[in-house]
């Protein structure tokens, strides 16, 4: 099996509801550091898993969309807690949809699993891995 | 598959025996840098895989039972080489048998496998991982 | 001339007013990794420029000053950009506070700078060093 | 399941053939960080899952056919882009011989797998992994 | 004093002339990861040390000049070794013209010093830093 | 001002005599990662600061006096303490040695000044640096 991981980053602002989560309850924010990894079980005719070019460009789009904001007042995360866990799904499945939709500019069949790994500080970090077949598990 | 991952270290003496160690049969030492990746299929009510807090608590009261000690005079090591995939695994066992008796604080029966990775330089490290069920495989 | 570094980090939530901010005039936030450099020209007694456990009480809690908080709504932060290099320098002063009136567990004057570097993601940080001594520049 | 992973790293030029690598497709080069996990279920008499002395010199062998060269003048890669995925899976192939003769010191048949991990810059890498066994899939 | 640094990377290849290169005299290649650090003594009026956006398009300008390129080809190198020391200061002072003319939107006469490091692998690195006036020392 | 920056490591056994080093008065151990940064005004006529691979075979030979070592029992270290700032003091004065006579392959008067950073974990560093020259201050 080959991979190919490429990253990003985006700054947001959220709250937790629990009392799990603690001090985490007040409004707060985080930095995290996004790397999403392709899987693929051979290479393309250019030697490659993904357009690394392109797949950045999906993933940079994908990043805009929470970049900058507070989750807290998102309408899709609503009555949610937007947990590094959580969040790494969240970005999975839109990537996941691209992938099937051929939005990575290649045969989007040849990929087989996405996992992306979301890193929050230099001591927690947290992913999620599906594979892309089939298409609604 | 979600994983959450927490971060520790302790610092360690110990010697190795058997020739392949070539100079490390002398007492030296290590800092060993902990990750513990916990494993699970789906999130809880709290959208969280593990309680953060709670499983940093819990590594680090097994690390406190490593920490600045010479690990040659442990008794629960006599007779054994304390490589990096050792304590790797020895760490492991002590937060599994904590996850099947619920003392990270949630199911443990909804965790499915616990990695441990130790780092003990900027070039090398070990980890092991195995399922938490059944738990006397 | 020696230092001696120790690490900690904290997560708040924060918006910047003036249009050289771009999107990060919305509220959003960020994750800091804060390593503080203690500067000293000899070595103590023990052969130490701080005691690093003392050092690391008295950041951690500076820190909790900051910790899980939205910044906007601190009173000491008012009308002010919480700019990554403004907080290096926010925690430096607290540091020099204490270093001053010897709250890190050492006689204070022997110790001649801090420099407080905090990392605000994988590609962008900030620092703010200062002399200790004269007391009052 | 353990693994142990060394660090290794070369510095070759190359160039890529296809519209898809854009600017890529002039003559440049890269730095590549070599990581390389091999993966056993139980350790040896040593408490080991490979001799990483051993493992390490195999390694550097391997390397050095690579470090300092242009990639576009091997013959063994006439007509093939040396893409980070694709030179993840060359050396995977010479190490996987290494282990299959017993050339890394042990029992070559206790190893399950090798994953070869190259880093091509703080924000790029790819890895490729098999089974050792069968031996000729 | 205050610094801000921004991070970029740019892949080349090269060759060196001289008996102390050894292997390195063959074309070769690398990837540099750029950190560039820019120093002032106090914040303007925003609490900046210089406009992030602003510094890193300066940034990703000039190594685009050097980006996916045979430094050996290009005239502005000829007869030169372009070592990691040198490339650090062939872009310290691409960034020092820009910020002495204004061009990295703030007023360039604040900023007191810029450095550059390069590195190069994950065990070497190096850096070139001057002060930006006088303008011509 | 230019620099060039190697690393190497070494693991090793001692213990603290003190009370502020707490739990760590006991024998323990850590791994050291080191980094050497050579200060040189301009370039020599290669266009380097120094032969990295004669600097790095210096490194290695220092390293290789203390690693896999337990400190307590070596004669140059009686009656002290082996802290990390008091080991980065040790190494550099060996490297210093060395450049002053020569014995880095290049004029040893070039050079400036050396400091030598040790890693001992992911939260703790230290460093020492001199000006090389007057030679005695």
């Amino acid at each position: 099996m080959y991979t190919v991981t490429v990253r990003d980053h985006f700054m947001i602002a959220h709250s937790f509801k629990g009392e799990a989560f603690g001090p985490a309850q007040r409004l707060h924010g985080a930095t995290y550091v996004v790397d999403v990894e392709f899987r693929r079980p051979d290479l393309d005719a250019d030697g490659m898993v993904v357009d690394i070019g392109r797949a950045g460009d999906v993933l940079r789009a994908v990043v805009a969309g929470l970049s900058y904001r507070n989750l807290d007042e998102e309408a899709a995360f609503a009555g949610r807690n937007t947990t590094t866990e959580f969040l790494a799904r969240h970005i999975h499945d839109r990537l996941a949809d691209a992938a099937r939709s051929n939005g990575l500019g290649r045969d989007g069949k040849a990929l087989k699993a996405i996992r992306v790994t979301l890193s929050e500080s230099h001591v927690a970090r947290a992913w999620y891995e599906a594979p892309l077949w089939p298409a609604n598990p």
